[in-house]
Order: C-alpha cells, then structure tokens, then sequence
C-alpha cells in the first residue's frame, strides 16, 4: 500500500464498530414497553442521530460552546421526543434514553477485528464520544484498546483536523503513519486532508437495510476498502 | 473507607507499577558492554531521575515551554552522560537510551494487580509519561488499561491539578469518586488536594536497596496503604 509503515490504526466508532441504529430501536423499545409509551422509535432515532451531527457542526463553526455528546444528545432529544409520539421527558428519562448511547452493540466481526488487528497495531477509537462513554462501550463490548480517543480530549469533533492530528500527536506517530478506519466517506476525507491514511469499511445496515446516507465510494478514492474488520486484519498480514 | 464510591483508579506508573531504576540500569550495562563503555550506570540513573523531576518543575513554573518526558529525558542525559564516564553522546545513541524509559519492568504484583483492580474498577495511568511512552509500557508488561492518561493530554505535568482534575473529567467521575495509586507521597498529596482520595503503595526498593527519598507516611495520612497491589485488590474487594 505504501512506503510508508502504518503503526497505528484510529477506529470510528459510532456506526464503524457499533451498531447505533439497532442497538438504540431495541433498547427504546424495551423502555417504552416498560413505561406503556409507544412511539416512532425508528423516527426518533433517525433523527436523534441526525440532530446530533448538527450539534456537532455548531460547536465546529463557533456558535456554541464546546459541550460532549450526553450534553447534546440530551439537549436534541428534550426537543425531539414530543414530534415522535412521545410525552415530554423529564430530567431522570432523559439521562437515561440519552445514557443508551453508552450500550450499542458491537457488529459480528468488530471485537475479533479490533483484537487480531492490534497484534500488530497500536489501535484506539477516533470518536465524537467522549472517554467516558468510549471506556464504558468498550467495556460493554469487549474491545481492548491501547489508548482512547475521545473528542473531549482535542474538545473539537470530528471532521475538524485538531482531533486527528491530535490523535497522531498524542500517539507518537506521524500522521501518515496512521490510518483512520471508517464507514464514513466524510470522515475519512477529512483524515486524508490532515495526510492520514484511509479504509473504508462498508457497514450497509448502519442506517437500516436498504438505506443509503453517504454513497459507497469509487475504488481507489481510500487506500483501502473492506467489507468487514476481519477482511482489513488479513490485509494488514494479522 | 467512604460514603462516595470510588469508580475509577488512576495509578502513578514510573516507580508505582515499574521499577524504572533497575530496568534502567540492566539495559544500560547490556548497552555499555555492547559499545565498550563502562560508566557509573546507578549513579547516571539516579541523577537522570532527579534532573527530570527538576525539568517538569521549571515546566511547571512556566519557566520553560512544554516539552514531553522525552524531550526532557534526552536533555538531561546529554548534559549528564560526561559527569558519570561517559563519552558525549551523539543524537542516535541519545535517542536509543532516552527510549530506554520505555521499556521498564513491571514489578512482580503490578500486572496481576491492575488485572483484578480492573474487574471492578476502571482503570488507567496517570503519568508524567506521554501518552505514546505509557501505550508502549503497557503493551511491553501486559497491562490492559480502559484509557491512558499521559502528562500531553493535558500539557501539564504532576502534581499541577489540571492533571488530576482532568483525568478524573475526561473518566466522567468527581474527583471524590476516582483514587490515585502511587508510592510517592507529594504525588498523593496533591492529588487530595483536588478532592481524589488516595492509596499509598510501599516500593521500598523504587531507589535501591536501602535508600529512602520520600518517608513513608503517618498511618491514617491517606485513606488506603498498602505493601503492593494485590493487597489493594483485596482491600477494593476484587
């Protein structure tokens, strides 16, 4: 791939190696059994996710102050919740629908692939979490890192170049020598701009089956591209 | 020990989990014999210590910029080197021994110790070492960490208390809920200043058979004292 040694690999983390989607449609609905609400839980969490990502582009233009993602996704979802059927929320149930961010499935090859990968690589999460919530996800999951990568450490998100030429830094590594993994186009642009390298990982049911957010990219546009974790560490000789 | 729960523990690294002296000194003599070189190891080791905890003071005064463990390992043993036999060092042969702070041996409860902690603690350093330092130490004596917190997240160095205040932030705890595990007194002193409470780790061989640097402390001075750490699992109910 390149003459340059890869010696470390960043990991998306929302979407690349959990299952945001699923994970937060069947907690809501164990909750909403618990509490006899129903409501358009898919609808909630579509948005929710989205209202999250304009948050994010708030904080990056300056027109907030730097808040963590519990912050923001309590905030949306305070204004959310009454448009998808549910009643307002007060201050404990949002804490804790918004704490179920903190509880995502891994997908299938994700913990395996993490694992075999760091045999080789120094591997740490690149995410628009903060520690606290990488710790608890990967503790939930089972994924062993090396280090964690909150963007409350940098306090800017991702794609804002701070986050990954801090993670470089702060790893000892050159940017080139790192490789953001990622289902994201987006993010992985906005690595390659700061002079990292790229896999895109394809997770097709990330937005729910059949439902395309970003489009698959050209071959070629990212160093590489894979179907799954399990794929990248045979082509990274683990 | 508390009516606040401690959820999370953070460990001083260099002399609480490693014995940095007589790793220091092994690879030294194993260098020297290589190169032809015979120098007074124990005595470069022990001055090169106290000139770094002199260098993070004048960081500390704002007397200098920030600079990592590195940069300041490998001034001082420049500066050094002739004062113990040495010839003057050239920067390939500086860079190989200032490494050497990067391969340090555990000591023999350290690994099984933060092991069981980890059970039903989260767990990670909290060091003057930067973060890419503390990665390799952990991957070189098996140590498996939920986050590293090293000395350049937060460009301050111990016992400044943007470093305790800042891990136990970026952890998600109050001060009150996080320890610090060391087996430096001023360490832990200023660590309860900020509100962490505090495990004090006999290492009474950290500067050699027989010589004492810091006094052991008054029993009752900080809330647990413990011979290693796994007496400190047993104590934290792991």
């Amino acid at each position: 791939m390149a003459m340059i040694t890869v010696r470390a690999l960043l990991f998306d983390t929302v979407g690349t190696l959990l299952d945001w989607r699923g994970g937060l449609i069947a907690q809501l609905q164990t909750w909403g059994a618990a509490h006899d609400i129903a409501a358009d839980w898919p609808g909630l969490v579509d948005a929710w996710r989205l209202d999250f990502v304009l948050s994010i582009a708030k904080v990056s233009a300056g027109e907030r102050d730097w808040a963590n993602q519990d912050q923001l996704q309590r905030e949306s979802l305070a204004r959310l919740a009454p448009q998808f059927g549910m009643p307002e929320l007060h201050r404990d149930a949002l804490e804790e629908l918004t704490l179920m961010w903190h509880e995502l499935p891994a997908w299938p090859d994700s913990v395996a692939g993490v694992e075999k990968l760091r045999t080789r690589y120094i591997v740490a999460p690149l995410s628009n979490g903060h520690v606290a919530m990488l710790i608890h996800l990967a503790r939930a999951t089972g994924i062993t890192w090396d280090a964690v990568m909150g963007a409350d450490i940098f306090r800017h998100y991702k794609p804002d170049p701070e986050t990954y030429l801090g993670a470089a830094a702060l790893l000892g590594c050159e940017p080139a020598e790192v490789m953001l993994v990622a289902c994201h186009p987006s993010d992985l642009d906005a690595a390659a701009k700061c002079g990292l390298r790229t896999c895109y990982v394809s997770r097709p049911l990330e937005y729910g089956q059949g439902r395309v957010v970003e489009a698959t990219p050209d071959a070629g546009h990212f160093d590489l591209m894979v179907g799954n974790l399990l794929e990248l560490a045979e082509a990274m000789d683990c």
